[in-house]
């Protein structure tokens, strides 16, 4: 089998690489070929036997979609885009990038399976930011997207495009809409949401971090493990069950940054928790008051994706991926 | 007060000129002057003393949204697109004219009020094809759009590029979400959902009818005279009620065909309803049973758009609006 990875050099599509050369492929199907694509390098995974290609290239820009296209590749994750805060400085760069490039991408698979008959699976990335508040306690299924940024409105019209072509037939899609992953692995960057992270991944090695909101905030987290997880399964999932309705809320947990601390209190004691500093910041407070406390995700559930049930588990999975195993 | 109407040249739009012209201008506003825009020539309304200039021009052609702007209208009035056959039979051309043709106009007024401050009232037309069974009994203000058609996805992006650009201060959103128009005036036509206003239409004047579905087919539907109040609400009302929500559910009246059957007969007697011919259509009625049957608009409402409450007043409107007052 040949899966292509765009956006390959970003956090989940290096560990998704990374998992697909663990497990000697996906869900047991053998990966002979892997075309890995990102506007900066990607790494080529260390310990994998089969064909390895990577793209330095950019899907809005001419011609890129259709090289990819042409080399038929199985599945396709389309992992790539500019994140929130920039698509929201830049308008003509996110959409050119968020929209265009995903528009680029499909229509080129339209075209090579015009060409010749092909049908890849589709696995698209989406975002629990095509949801703008206000919202009810549990979002459910059916919710409408009202996105608040144009990152969100960007992803929710990739899954437009996704459903649309799928029903064509042009591809077999399935899209998920991540959770804001905990714990981000790396240096504490300037992304609103970064606290969620920061304030358990920097105590966990004795460094201080900042929690900029009080902490009855409620969020929607999964590890990025899980994220690889609902990758893996969208990619190999019967798809018979997705009717037309083919983006899914990924399961997750709810959680209090009390809750949270709480976690990392068990996990690491108090002298963890004592690190965490609350230096209080109404314009991320302000933000964050928009974003979607707790889902009911009970069409991906049955569909099979499944996420951590409690915040030591999201901690236990950072020790083991990210700190060798223990403290 | 500057208007434009582009797809004036439509039923929709010739019907909201002509209310414009008869009604002296938008709900006591002054209208001094129109600019008519439409892929084929539009017809200058008759007895209007303002200034008239009409535009033969497609919105996805280069240069003609940036043109339309220049004219920095008060009102925009967006009713252009290509119909839901027409876009499913031919996907590039409803993708270019639905959702290129909209993000030309929207891209371009950015621009211009980049150029020289300016943020025009923006009326979009979208439709209940953005929606896509399974539904509840009642679709409501929340319910998710998962259209089944590509014309329902383009009109779904354009909302979303509705919400986004307004919410950045490009224009002044308000995106309506018409009910099928019945009955429509003119001759019938092919479209799947003709014969809701054929059986209505055809034997008023002595004609007979087709009904190719049972009775019991329920659906969602507003008088053409009704659709033309929502444009002029859009276009006037206090758009600070509709907060990051700037797409609605059009208020109409919920009614089975046999409850439209009773309506004709109240209004004109047996004899007409002789006329109608059952004669059943297997591809028609799997096209109609995934499409919405009611709805609770209850935010349009709230924010004072109303429709017909009974199909004996949508047959009136028709006979006083079409037929000269009586039969």
């Amino acid at each position: 089998m040949h899966i292509m990875v765009i956006g390959a050099a970003g956090m989940v599509g290096r560990k998704l690489i990374e998992r697909v050369v663990a497990d000697g492929g996906l869900k047991g199907q053998p990966v002979d070929r892997m075309t890995l694509v990102d506007v900066i390098e990607p790494t080529a995974p260390a310990g994998y036997d089969g064909q390895v290609d990577t793209h330095v290239a950019d899907l809005s820009a001419d011609g890129v979609a259709e090289t990819l296209a042409a080399l038929r590749p199985d599945i396709i994750f389309h992992l790539a885009a500019i994140v929130s805060g920039e698509a929201e400085q830049d308008l003509d760069k996110g959409y050119r990038i968020n929209l265009d490039g995903t528009r680029n991408l499909f229509d080129a698979i339209r075209a090579e399976g015009e060409r010749e008959d092909w049908m890849p699976r589709m696995v698209f990335t989406s975002s629990i930011a095509v949801f703008g508040a206000p919202f009810p306690a549990q979002i459910g299924d059916e919710f409408h997207r009202t996105p608040q940024t144009s990152y969100g409105a960007q992803k929710a019209m990739g899954e437009l495009f996704l459903n649309d072509y799928s029903r064509k037939g042009i591809f077999d899609g399935v899209g998920i809409r991540l959770p804001t992953i905990c714990i981000r692995p790396g240096k504490p960057n300037l992304a609103a949401s970064g606290f969620f992270s920061n304030i358990l991944r920097e105590p966990l090695v004795g460094q201080e971090a900042i929690l900029p909101v009080p902490d009855t905030v409620r969020h929607w987290h999964a590890s990025p493990r899980s994220a690889v997880g609902f990758l893996i399964h969208a990619a190999t999932m019967d798809t018979a069950g997705l009717d037309h309705r083919r983006c899914l809320n990924m399961p997750g947990l709810s959680a209090t940054v009390a809750e949270q601390i709480e976690a990392l209190r068990a996990v690491a004691g108090q002298k963890a928790v004592d690190l965490i500093k609350h230096v209080p910041d109404e314009k991320i407070m302000k933000i964050v008051d928009g974003w979607a406390r707790d889902f009911a995700p009970e069409r991906a559930k049955a569909l099979g994706f499944t996420a951590e049930t409690s915040f030591e588990q999201i901690i236990r999975v950072h020790i083991e991926d990210e700190l060798g195993g223990s403290l």
